[in-house]
Order: C-alpha cells, then sequence, then structure tokens
C-alpha cells in the first residue's frame, strides 16, 4: 500500500538520517524537487509536523513524510521547545547574534542560560507525521539526557554537541550515525511508524 | 491488536453517534467513569481532538478515540471553526445569551451573521483521532452543505437543524439517524479510520 514517501523538509542533514532510517525498509524516500517555506505557526510539534506534511501533499499529491523535534529543558519552563530551530532569535530569554550559523547562535543562547543550573536535564523530541490526505498516522520519539556545559563532537546537527543521551557519556555529536539513531528521538519515531506502516504495506 | 476503545467525550449526543458508528465493527467502546475537563486550548480541530484523547489516555491507559468537529463557513471567514460549540460566547461576530441550550445560542448567532449572505455553503468537519500513547491514526471527514434561514428538524445536535448537505434538501436534524451517519462528516471520519484499523486488528 505504501511503496513511496515525500520527505518534508528543507534541512539537508535531517533528510539524510532520515533516509538512512528508512533505508531498509524498502520504502522509496523522494525528496521535493524545491523547498516549501511553511510557516511553523502551530502551538505544538505534531502542529508543526503535520502543516509541513500537508503543505508538501497538497503540492506533490504524495504521502508525504514530515518530522518537527525539538529540546525540552524542564529547568527553562520547556524552551527551546517549539521554538529550538530558532531559539537565538525569540525574545524569550534574550536574542543572541548569528555570528557563524544559526545553530552555533542556538547552543550559545542554551549555554548562558544554563549557566549555574543544578537541574540540566533535557530530552529531544520528535513526532512524525505520514501524511495522506484525509488520513494520518504520527508517532512520537524520547531521548533524555542532560546538557553539558561546553560543545562537544561534530557530527549530527542542532543541539546535538552539548547533549549527552542517558547511559552514555559521550555527547549526541560524538556519536557514529548509526549509535546515534539507536538512541534518538528520531529514530524511535520512525522505528514505530515503520512497524505501524508494515501492517498496510504487507498487512 | 485493538479490541476496545475509551471515548473521549462528555457530550452524550456525540457518543451515542460514535457508539452506533462502531456498533459493527467489533470493537468493544468504554466509556469513562467520569468526564475530564480538557482545555480545548488547540489552535486547529486535530490539536484539540489529540489533547482530549491525550488526557484520557493519560488517566486511564487505555487507547482512546476523540472527536473534534465543527462548521466551517467560507462567507464568514470559517468561523464558527473551532469555536463552534461555544460560538455564541466568542467576541468575534458578538455574544449572545444563553436562553434555552447552547446550541440554540450558536444557531441563533449563526442566523443573524448569515442574515443577507449571499454564499451559504458551508462544510461539517470532524477529526477523528485514535491515541495510544507514542503513536496515534488521524482521520478526516467532511460534509459540504449550505446554511439554511432557519431552524427545521429536531433530531441530531449542535448545528444540524440549520444545515442542508450538499444532494439533500431536509436539514441534518430532518435525517434519520442512519441517513445521518451515511453522509456526516463524523460517519465519514469513522468509517475511515474503521478501515485503517482492521489492518492493526487482523493484518
Amino acid at each position: 500500500m505504501l511503496d513511496r514517501v515525500l520527505l518534508a523538509t528543507a534541512n539537508p542533514k535531517k533528510a539524510q538520517e532520515i533516509i538512512r532510517l528508512l533505508s531498509s525498509s524498502g520504502i522509496e524516500v523522494i525528496l521535493p524537487d524545491r523547498s516549501l517555506q511553511v510557516e511553523e505557526g502551530g502551538c505544538s510539534f505534531l502542529e508543526n509536523a503535520y502543516l509541513k506534511a500537508r503543505a508538501y501533499w497538497e503540492r506533490y499529491g504524495i504521502p508525504t513524510l514530515a518530522d518537527d523535534s525539538g529540546l525540552v529543558v524542564p529547568s527553562l519552563e520547556g524552551y527551546p521547545g517549539v521554538f529550538s530551530s530558532r531559539f537565538y532569535q525569540i525574545e524569550w530569554g534574550g536574542r543572541e547574534e548569528v555570528t557563524e550559523t544559526e545553530d552555533e547562535a542556538n547552543i550559545r543562547k542554551l549555554l548562558r542560560l544554563m549557566e549555574g543550573k543544578e537541574d540540566r536535564r533535557a530530552y529531544f523530541v520528535a513526532y512524525v507525521v505520514l501524511y495522506a490526505g484525509d488520513w494520518g498516522v504520527w508517532t512520537e520519539g524520547r531521548c533524555w539526557g542532560s546538557i553539558t556545559t561546553e560543545r562537544r563532537g561534530n557530527r549530527g546537527f542542532g543541539y546535538d554537541p552539548v547533549f549527552v543521551p542517558e547511559g552514555d557519556h559521550r555527547t549526541m555529536a560524538e556519536l557514529s550515525p548509526e549509535e546515534k539513531d539507536s538512541v534518538s528521538h528520531r529514530g524511535k519515531a520512525l522505528r514505530k511508524l515503520l512497524h505501524i506502516l508494515k501492517y498496510f504495506t504487507y498487512g
């Protein structure tokens, strides 16, 4: 029933991860020939993923996979949360200039706000949505860990260099791609989705 | 895989419809022993249905079915929309007093705002969510029609007395339960959901 999906993302590193995670599923992953400007106006990860997937579905008419994910820090009232990818530019906690990359500015703000915090627990969360017009499936994946006091590692993207997953001592950016996939929020969410889709495809 | 669902609704007429629509599915419908106060703070039908289902899931730990639905009128900028059940009390378009029932006040406001409108097209839309913790399925159902100039019929609930579904001349409130189910937004959404769940249950 489902032999191909369109990937609704303009983030090449996220696309790379998702393609890697789906590589053994038999589902063909199609990348859009251009990226759509979708306002992430939703008030939640699920809503944002849904809005992205819907926008691409409406243009291409192919079942569409979208991911919305972020970092949730309880001692920062849940921030960066849905603002994870543009944390540096929001009012809350004060803005940061982009001097190198947006990721760098986001991390700089996070580390500044975490200075002196005892409770450094945090989790990454991913909502993956498969949108097929008048129906859809979503899955959620979480990865608990803690925020370091400085950057370590150069793999991955986003907040990976300052996040140590539970049960490890290395940051997410120090893990191999296979190690990251096995513990990451995105890996967990996509494995759940594949498990569900198996029923549609071969059920 | 799925032999029972909890119904996340405090609206007995909605519960009655959903039980009727699921009656031949083999899925046992469980009603909660008390209704939870869930703030419908979502910015969309999907988000509201999701929030309701999640709240009941968190209390009961049983896969939960929730519906959020409403009436969308293009010539009223999409209102009542997500405010359908409490349209009478929102600022937009002016408030109405409840003299009999909330349904009556909502309809009175709608008919007042539709006075003199040429374009009386509208649609009912239902988002049905099945929430099972870290995954879920949703389906959407729509029923296009038009708004009458006065109430007719005493079946159904909500805006049924002033909504004539396309291809009919009677209002939704003049249809038999079976006729309503066959054309209604909720009927369409639930049949799609059952079709999907068959794969989980017997797939």
